[in-house]
């Protein structure tokens, strides 16, 4: 390969990352649910971007953009996801999209070279409506059930009207065509601190933990928080908070070294200051790549739950709602990432697993697929001052586009 | 007074109530929200009846219900209140207002009875945007600057907004009339089960409990919950779940015979299930009519607190919101009641403090009042399956139409 081939530009992949900040700007960040007004301003600037890398833009029936390529010669597919966490960081979804893009503008144009980048912008990665409903609909595990079914976890409006809203509705969902990708890669975010603290400027993703998330439910005894005396009280709040204080207790002794698990909501009903909730919901998830570990937390949770049941007096069920195994990336896209951070940073990478999960989880499932971390300052995730480095953000893109160029070289 | 005097009209009683039960219906309670369309309906209702007592009715620019009489002699005001909780029972509010009307069709057409019942239905008692604003207004406790920042605790609809949609906007709102009434006396069902294990009939009040509010919020650190360890997270979920927790255990060793204490909210900022929550709140209440009581108990939440800051990781303060005084129901009106149960009862009742709020704690501020109980089946209260039998409904009117004639005649 050339060493005359154009590099990254890194100021336009700034300028790109900085045009999408713009759109739905909240503080330091954006505030850019999946189908709100700037996700769908995010999506077609995305898609009139994409002439310019020699792509072909379709917005599809359920938000995925897709740039195609007629150029002959191997495809790799790139990208990440536009749509932001509420109140959340610039940079989780759209550092990868401008990745993307900006490798398939210094490779599709480069007529000595063979091959070309393809670039996706998956809907919903974030869970807005669901879970990774854009990249699963992609790989052909949803049905137009499942969009039915879908609903905005703030809001409550239904999927069907928002893609009624983004005039995307009735559109056709592009499914994976076998055979056409040599694999997928994808850049983000690291969302911790491993970067940062050991001054590394890549983290080459070896591992996608699995996440398992579980619906825990109580029931008591609705009633007046003025009449009701505390002896004769089922108070399903109260029994939620005792069982999440005996998850923080006894998971410990039973987790391996980089379990992580979390509560990240609580809602009882009815919700009234002067009423006795008579029914409480957690939403609790654990994530490792250890599915051995998962199954001994499971068990656990569910003794737990069994013995909430025999002492009374709330009951509890605990219902999984989310099952998912461990993702592996591809070892050549390692390699690949990690030759190509020693040619154009230095060799400051590391390879780490990732604790958070990413479109590339699915893709994994259907063709060989890689994953790029750059630093995040102070390891802040999923909030709106979540940041990167300007240098780390330039110094990232240069990777993956040598990254990129490697893989098609393959 | 002549033992020809009429009494109370049972069937009438049964068929008023449920005429309102049928307005905003939900399966055996009813769904009659503070300003919303049900509720209209019910004051309507309300006003539509009152000239068959020989009342003039206003709807005053609060949503209080005034029944007025021209009679000469002494003059009595009863009621209570006509929207409901959410989903919640068909008596609860409706039963005092009905008992209030009875007594007045009853008294007031009676030329040789010097004296008249006149009737109110206080708006918002359930809490709905605020706290007794209905009868805070009536003593002059709310200013329009209250009314300007109340707002819905289920829809967020503003107060001002509700009143416009209501036809309301604008009316004057009524004030107590100094010297106008004797005093003021209302029926509700217990909300406890003290009446139904006593085979009892009637529940003379004695006092009402105080209700101390306490927001008590939560701070740590939001951060990704895949990325980020166990060992660095500040989880201000979980800092709330011990905090509910500790109370549970410290309390008791604290508290008075009758007190009690509830968290009827909790809610988790951002509320997503892979975000850990950087924020948390809990609404806390606790009730006695013993004020050292609370001070104890308030000394106790505070030190508490102190240990949670102390400790770390997250922190937490303590605002009260609500102080309520405990309000004692005037002796003489006790005694009416006692006699009309002994007459009309045979004597089935006892006097009992009220662990639940009710308008007339803020009457009493400004005249004696007094409160009669009927018995709720089960104890059961603030939900749709509260119910009290049709015996013990009609029962409870006779009491109260001569408990108010013995206090006119007083």
């Amino acid at each position: 390969m050339p060493d005359s081939l154009p590099r990254a530009d890194g100021a336009r992949v700034l300028a790109d990352l900085n045009a999408l900040r713009a759109i739905g700007a909240y503080k330091t960040g954006v505030h850019k649910p999946t189908f709100s007004e700037p996700h769908r301003q995010s999506l077609q600037w995305l898609a009139q971007k994409l002439p310019d890398a020699g792509l072909s833009a379709t917005i599809d029936g359920i938000g995925n953009v897709i740039g195609t390529s007629t150029k002959p010669g191997p495809k790799l597919l790139a990208g990440s996801h536009l749509e932001s966490q509420n109140y959340a960081g610039w940079l989780d979804g759209p550092l990868g999209v401008v990745y993307a893009l900006e490798a398939a503008r210094v490779l599709n144009a480069e007529p000595s070279f063979k091959g070309a980048v393809e670039v996706a912008s998956w809907c919903d990665e974030e869970g807005h409506f669901g879970s990774f409903l854009g990249s699963r609909s992609y790989i052909g595990q949803v049905t137009e059930a499942d969009i039915d079914a879908a609903r905005d976890r703030t809001s409550g409006r239904s999927m069907r009207d928002a893609l009624v809203e983004m005039g995307l509705a009735g559109r056709p969902r592009i499914a994976v065509e076998p055979g056409r990708h040599v694999g997928y890669l994808e850049a983000h975010i690291e969302q911790g601190d491993t970067l940062e603290s050991g001054k590394l400027a890549i983290g080459i993703v070896t591992s996608i933990v699995g996440i398992w998330q579980y619906r825990i439910s109580f029931a008591g005894e609705q009633n007046h928080a003025g009449t009701t005396r505390m002896a004769v009280r089922k108070d399903a709040g109260l029994a939620l908070a005792k069982f999440c204080v005996a998850i923080d207790a006894r998971f410990p002794a039973a987790c391996g070294p980089r379990t992580v698990w979390t509560t990240g909501r609580i809602t009882l009903d009815p919700g009234a200051p002067s009423i006795i909730p008579g029914g409480g919901e957690m939403l609790f998830q654990i994530r490792d790549d250890d599915p051995a570990v998962i199954a001994r937390l499971e068990t656990l949770l569910r003794t737990m739950a069994d013995e909430v049941n025999a002492k009374g007096p709330c009951t509890v069920t605990v219902e999984k709602i989310r099952t998912g195994a461990p993702a592996m990336m591809n070892s050549s896209f390692q390699d690949a990432i990690e030759a190509a951070s020693k040619t154009v940073a230095g060799g400051r990478s590391v390879r780490i697993p990732s604790g958070a999960g990413h479109d590339a989880q699915m893709l994994a499932t259907v063709m060989p697929a890689g994953m790029l971390f750059v630093p995040s300052i102070g390891g802040i995730s999923h909030h709106w001052t979540e940041n990167t480095a300007d240098a780390d953000i330039v110094t990232g893109a240069q990777v993956f586009v040598d990254a990129c160029r490697r893989i098609l070289s393959g």
